[in-house]
């Protein structure tokens, strides 16, 4: 197989990769790193090798002799290696443009803010209580998801943009699910819900789901 | 003319979009948006039409009707939209993927974490002091820089790779401009370092420079 990717069930940049890969219809092995056993699995030797970053997900690609890290970059290597059957990034430029603009608000200014190691860095430096740090986490999605709301007012349809399924799809739903994590009051988002239910259907987004992976513990 | 960048002179990510729109060799008009005057400028009802994120840059492309924000999107757009004479993203799908990853290394998991917008929450959550943020956020850059470093061992030339400038340059130098705000050693980061100075030679470079914008405060 020539597809291997290193993740965690409930990381959600790992979650948005594994979407593209249902999606495309590409087998891949699946390589579990535990971010809190052993002190974070991400910090052992061997896969600082993969990824000096620490950080999950990485996406090995033998054929291609490639380990790439950074979720959005995986998902457009992926499109432009598996064009088919579905394409997550759209071909006319600005199409492409909102699109990933609307993926890295997700991507860039709501997820990397309630990351697990960022909220374990609010309680080791400000002793932060876990009450606390949801609040934070919960803070900050908030800020995106009335943003994002108001965006997809004037552009979506069944999902973030019409009626097919872009890689802005792929960062939404993951965040919703970290979104009720953090008791995050879903009723003001109709439309966020809506295409996240919409993309839920979908066996490719359901397959992905982090309680569907073989290292989830609930 | 056609294009206008809505942007504050210190924002690294509007400091991004400044280098791209200058290898362009493209015209625009640079609208200020003060991210502390008046409460934060961003919060205004009429950028807050353009942007609902409330955050800098946006660009708008009147010739396109394309209104924009997330620098990243906005320099792939820049690059599809004005392909010469320089290409900011390679041609080959495995060059392309690295210079993604390595853009958003730190347009995903460095900048975020160390804004204005998250050092304030800091303050008034944890009522945490200056010197106290500025650690946080040397923390996170000393962090994304040791693995910065190492991957450019594999691959850099001149430049992040090789001898062309990419859009991962266009996100290395702004992070080095910020990292000097706050204190990261950088010594510690000769090829960083290295690259930094060799894209600061470059003319388009220097007219995106912070101290080199109409609303710049030194």
């Amino acid at each position: 197989m020539s597809l291997t990717l290193y993740g965690y069930w409930r990381s959600t940049a790992s979650y948005r990769v594994r979407i593209a890969l249902n999606l495309k219809g590409v087998e891949y092995q699946y390589v579990p790193v535990h971010l809190v056993n052993e002190g974070g699995q991400q910090h052992s030797a061997p896969y600082k090798q993969l990824n000096p970053a620490q950080l999950v997900p990485t996406l090995v690609d033998d054929d291609e002799d490639i380990i790439l890290n950074q979720s959005l970059a995986i998902i457009e290597y992926l499109d432009e290696r598996f064009p088919s059957p579905y394409q997550l990034i759209p071909s006319h430029k600005t199409e492409r443009a909102r699109v990933r603009a609307l993926a890295q608000d997700i991507a860039c200014d709501t997820q990397p803010l309630s990351n697990l190691r960022v909220l374990n860095q609010l309680k080791s430096e400000y002793s932060a209580e876990q009450d606390s740090v949801n609040r934070w986490a919960a803070h900050w999605i908030t800020l995106s998801f009335d943003a994002i709301e108001k965006r997809l007012q004037t552009q979506a349809g069944k999902y973030c943009f019409d009626f097919d399924v872009t890689m802005a799809d792929l960062c939404l739903v993951p965040q919703v699910y970290n979104a009720h994590r953090f008791d995050v009051d879903m009723t003001r988002y109709p439309l966020i819900q809506k295409i996240t239910d919409n993309c839920n259907a979908l066996p490719a987004f359901e397959k992905a789901l982090p309680e569907n992976q073989i290292d989830s513990v609930l």
